[in-house]
């Protein structure tokens, strides 16, 4: 049995999954809504789909492989046909904001590689402006003291994310800044200024890259698709 | 005994320790003229010269300590008064290019700390415009081929860096591609460009940087000053 969040995610997750073709290449996400989405294609797969999965992350692999998704890594795939991942916050124009798991630069690289993004997400991620959600900058861990001090100078405060009382380092080696903004009036400016500054490495802004947004809402969907892009 | 163009490289690190005052941080570049500097330097300190120096790699710490620099690391110091570096190409401008040994993140961010940047170079190194060396841009080993496609399409040819038939790797635990672009008549918009793209950490391109640029040639050294800056 599920709880509400998890039921919205699992239906977002399933929404997503009837866009999946045979002989598609598919992005692989990372997070919890994601394991939904990996659980469920374990099973189309189990009844004869054939799709490759490319991973965003170890965690993803690791459920990838429980559910049998035979795997390929991103240098051996000429194209991405269909990405689909989750977010941790989005705004009325579908940017998002991501990294709360720590797997921001290849969710990036993975997502501005493929041909299509699907975001699926429960109600409670959507916001009309983005900012609630910490936004994640990944490091270099060298003078991450420094790479602080001008983010805080950009307006941030900055909080160096830990776990179990270490310092967190990601699936690259890399430390994440947690960094509060207030409300985002331009994403896309942020990110630039951001990833413009020494030592930042990636930031969890991901601006104009969804092409659908798939909403859990109490027992339905809503599919939100982006016009501009 | 110098080669000719040891012989420069060594005047110019010389010229640039003029500028060394006691009570000083300096920033410590990396890089074989940098060694020269490190030596001079180590002599400064035998004869009362007191200062605290912020290696920007592995070797330039491994040298330090041969020659006795009192070290901080970059967490701890408050200010860099002045960073003394290298540079395997600078044009006409006084921007540059660097990272021929690989550690161009930490130059940077320590550059980029710094009050002001001397760098010297032997006058082989000083073209009216960047591009004859070929550009080294640090990225997450993560999917860095497909890195490698977007860096072609801006119109580089890209070459992975590899050291004895290995792959090299960075002190941040990341892979350098070397590319060229020809002549660049614009290494500003280059470097936004490619630092822009996911899976880039950083690129070799110094734009801005430099307040002194002091070259050795032959018997004598030049010093050019960013008046612009």
């Amino acid at each position: 049995l599920f709880n509400q969040i998890d039921l919205e995610k699992r239906n977002a997750a399933l929404a997503a999954t009837e866009f999946i073709h045979n002989g598609m290449t598919i992005g692989l996400g990372s997070g919890t809504t994601v394991y939904w989405m990996i659980e469920i294609l374990g099973n189309l797969i189990k009844n004869g789909l054939e799709i490759t999965g490319v991973p965003t992350s170890r965690k993803t692999e690791e459920w990838a492989r429980k559910f049998a998704i035979p795997l390929i890594s991103l240098a051996k795939v000429d194209e991405i046909h269909l990405t689909i991942d989750g977010a941790n916050e989005v705004d009325g124009n579908l940017n998002l904001i991501k990294g709360g798991g720590g797997s921001l630069v290849r969710e990036k690289i993975v997502g501005h590689f493929s041909h299509e993004n699907i975001i699926i997400i429960n109600q409670a991620k959507i916001h009309p402006e983005l900012g609630s959600f910490p936004l994640p900058v990944e490091v270099v861990p060298f003078g991450w003291e420094l790479t602080s001090k001008y983010i805080q100078r950009l307006g941030g405060r900055v909080v160096l994310r830990k776990k179990h009382h270490q310092i967190f380092v990601t699936d690259n080696g890399n430390y994440i800044l947690d960094c509060q903004f207030g409300s985002l009036k331009n994403p896309g400016a942020l990110h630039h200024e951001l990833k413009l500054l020494p030592g930042v490495v990636e930031t969890g802004l991901f601006v104009d890259l969804t092409d659908k947004l798939i909403i859990g809402k109490n027992d339905s969907v809503e599919i939100m698709e982006n016009i501009i892009k």
